[in-house]
């Protein structure tokens, strides 16, 4: 199975990173971003109803306590404060950076598992596959018509994506992921997508082919809103050799991992030469990953925990993210296990979601032919 | 309504010509697509069973007897072989070269009055629109990753409708093109796709992507055939201008048009000083094309219909054509009134159109996602 990290937009503990020479519109996109914020937050405290949250991963890998705590909480959290939620396993969008697909119904099986244990509630939350949806597929006709090649030459998606596929010559798949992205994100008329600062223009695209729709085929009622970013401030949790945490880095916990294994990985976590435990993120930036695990797990604050460690050493710190890892892990653990039990938990998940999400697509698609002129 | 005649790829008489610098490209495909064509005629003839063909058409205005002559008349001969037809009214497609649709509804009810007025039989040809048939959308994505964007650049379909479109920027959706067709071409499995020689060249996509889905994800036993092309040796009919008939011209003559428009159109035409008739298609283009009509609605030789009127002149020529064309069409123009008048048969032949094709195209998609391990 390949099992590379880089995945659906809307995740921000593992997209690729932004080319240095798109950072000033990145910026200027953070900053609008920010500006809309506080309002944002403060319209889904008091009226959740209002919005209609499209989130996502490509299934290349099982989810990691990287997903955890970067994306999968703030998923929960958002669930639970009663916006409708979707949740794409983008298991068709696999193929956009590599060439065999694997065995992507496994993956998808697993990823559902990690999700369902994690606390998305299908009763609440959307969970459906990509490649199960027709009507979604046929947004991208019209939509690639709303988009000229130079802009997405332009996006910072596509720039990214290339960049990390290693010398591949770009196929016609990853010159219009952008365009996928807003047919992913629009067949539900979805109005908010959480991303992280780097991924920001990435909803660029998707903006700008629903206000064209609008002003060509709906000018004077606005069929697709414009979504919102909301901006997510979770941190970027490092894998045990100190780099991003990635499946395909071979440095990453899976939430599915079993206990044993978690704290072998936690033994072998690179630390530094140092024996004295100090919060110093930009200068000690192993052992610093490893009391803001402890921190994410217990809620502490990871000053506070390096002072009561001081000079018991890397050892001593190690065992106690293992022990916060395993207690933060646990009830997720045996939920996992009891639902990996029954297979047919993550088929009625997905025949519920995919039914919903088909639903969706197809009243939108209807409304778009009738808007263009070709219903009946 | 939009009335540009560029059609479907599978249309001789009406593509945008292939710009000079691809002629050698296209030379090449001409020489092996004749190589194959007598093979593909005898096995036609003997076993039409193992045919299935897809053809078809934007409908970006109605029908005229430039298509008739040049395609229409084409598609009803196969038909009647046995040889299993599709014919796809690529509605979604108008546009890709024009940003407003105009009513396309409307546009598809009149081209699917002039194909069964023109003889194509719902019982044996599948009569569906594009928009309609969600699951051949499908296909886009994975179809997407196996060009890449350098290949879509070079593509004449691409150049050809790009230098028609009077500088518009190029489109996600232009430079796409040749992966639509692919889909439309695949999704049913066609194996036959007939076309004139200056478009032989826009197959070679289609076969691109189903040699390399066959290669990467059912190499055993290839799953899409690589279509091939049905070579038609169609003449050419030029407008009452003198150039190539097409509605945008003002130059057609619809195959719906009454028998006075028909009459005025022939009067209008152009032809030129001489009066003496001969029959010289390089030399007196205008008058070997009215010579030419009289020659395709009566079977006769158009020497010997030129000799026939000889000193008698242009006047003469118009009325004979006239008469040929207005008895040629009567059956046509009849039944096509006959159908008109119950809407109920353009929507029952779209009906079971489109429910024949949604059958065809779920099949293939549920094979292809089974193919790259995503079904389930």
């Amino acid at each position: 199975m390949s099992t590379s990290d880089r995945t659906f937009p809307t995740d921000p503990s593992t997209s690729a990173p932004t080319p240095a020479a798109d950072l000033s519109s990145l910026d200027l996109a953070a900053v609008r971003a920010r500006e809309r914020a506080d309002d944002i937050e403060a319209r889904l405290a008091t009226h959740p109803e209002r919005f209609r949250v499209l989130t996502g991963e490509r299934p290349t890998g099982p989810l990691h306590i990287g997903h955890l705590f970067g994306t999968v909480e703030n998923r929960v959290r958002l669930q639970r404060s009663g916006v409708e939620t979707l949740l794409v396993v983008a298991d068709y969008q696999v193929i956009t950076d590599r060439d065999v697909a694997g065995d992507v119904r496994g993956a998808v099986r697993e990823v559902v598992l990690d999700y369902l244990a994690a606390g998305m509630d299908p009763q609440r939350t959307t969970i459906f596959t990509h490649s199960a949806v027709p009507a979604l597929h046929q947004l991208m006709l019209p939509f690639l018509s709303l988009v000229t090649v130079a802009e997405l030459d332009r996006n910072p998606t596509v720039k990214a994506e290339l960049a990390a596929s290693g010398g591949r010559a770009l196929s016609g798949l990853l010159l219009t992921y952008p365009v996928h992205q807003a047919a992913d994100i629009l067949f539900c008329r979805a109005n908010l997508v959480p991303v992280g600062k780097d991924q920001l223009p990435h909803l660029e695209t998707t903006r700008t082919v629903a206000r064209r729709f609008n002003q060509r085929y709906s000018p004077a009622d606005p069929f697709f809103p414009e979504p919102d970013a909301l901006l997510s401030e979770a941190p970027v949790v490092l894998g045990t050799d100190g780099r991003k945490m990635s499946k395909s880095a071979g440095n990453a916990i899976a939430l599915g991992a079993d206990d044993d294994t978690t704290a072998r990985a936690v033994r072998g976590a690179r630390t530094d030469g140092e024996r004295h435990i100090t919060y110093d993120p930009a200068g000690r930036p192993e052992v610093a990953n490893l009391l803001l695990l402890v921190s994410l797990c217990t809620g502490r604050d990871p000053d506070e925990v390096a002072d009561e460690i001081g000079g018991r050493g890397a050892g001593a710190l190690k065992a106690l993210v293992t022990d916060a890892l395993l207690a933060h892990l646990a009830p997720l653990r045996a939920r996992r296990a009891e639902l990996a039990r029954d297979p047919s938990v993550v088929d009625d998940v997905l025949a519920r979601g995919n039914a919903r999400a088909n639903e969706l697509a197809e009243a939108t698609i209807g409304h778009v032919r009738t808007l263009m002129g070709m219903a009946g």
